[in-house]
């Protein structure tokens, strides 16, 4: 299964929302327009603000806000900020799974890996809206890494 | 997590390591020569002969070898072989989440899933060869879909 977590699932959609208001937002009231359950809206906005994706603003006013456009905002900026790196494998960055020296294709999954990353750093939550007109199109060379670090064997 | 299995990591490295022999194989020898348990290589040869990524041969003399070559075999078909569809959420082809139709990403994340199926279809287990000298490039449009049916809110 190659699956997203729900958490950042839920990540894009309060992001979503947080884009399409004007003022400022709470936990509880995203909670009441997404349908996604305030105590998790509010331990996600805690973590996207420590990401700068949200800004809080404290007191009796206070709430959230988008910390950057959502065209500024990728899908895997939210994933990484909810999930943590993007690693589709274990083995990557040098760690080895049980099967160790064995396996002929240790250190070769950076390549895969590499080009989700790319393709989701891509695609912003903008891409997503239901009125963007068109998916915002990335270089080649940004989607598939063909640097020499991925040639003759080498690994990061 | 947006984590690939286990068993479609050792799919691949088993793929690899039929492409490297020039006699059949047996599920025994192959999981003698990678470190994966023979149940688990067995289990695998007989999903991945289904779909013709390997070609079975019995008698005594019998065992596998690759159905056609590793760089006809992307690293999405031995996803989707031992996996099924790559869907990177559950809200993809029409089907929604608990957030129902609060969400107003619902039936948006099918461009998402799609990027990533692209660039998963683009690498093929050749390039993830330690020998290989460069990664096949494909065309931007095979991985960034930007088609009518992901505007103005259409979902497929």
């Amino acid at each position: 299964m190659l699956r997203l977590s729900k958490l950042a699932d839920y990540a894009a959609v309060l992001l979503v929302q947080l884009g399409q208001l004007d003022t400022l937002a709470t936990a509880s009231s995203l909670a009441q327009s997404t349908g996604v359950p305030e105590p998790t809206v509010a331990k996600l906005l805690k973590g996207l603000a420590g990401d700068g994706l949200v800004t809080s603003f404290r007191g009796a006013r206070g709430g959230y806000r988008l910390g950057r456009p959502l065209d500024q905002i990728s899908v895997a900026s939210v994933i990484t900020s909810v999930d943590g790196p993007i690693e589709v494998t274990a083995c990557v960055n040098g760690r080895y799974c049980d099967a160790g020296p064995l396996c002929s294709l240790s250190g070769h999954w950076d390549m895969v890996n590499d080009a989700v990353f790319r393709a989701l750093e891509a695609i912003t939550l903008a891409d997503m809206m239901p009125s963007r007109p068109q998916a915002k199109a990335a270089p080649l060379a940004a989607i598939i890494d063909t640097s020499p670090r991925y040639r003759h064997g080498a690994s990061s």
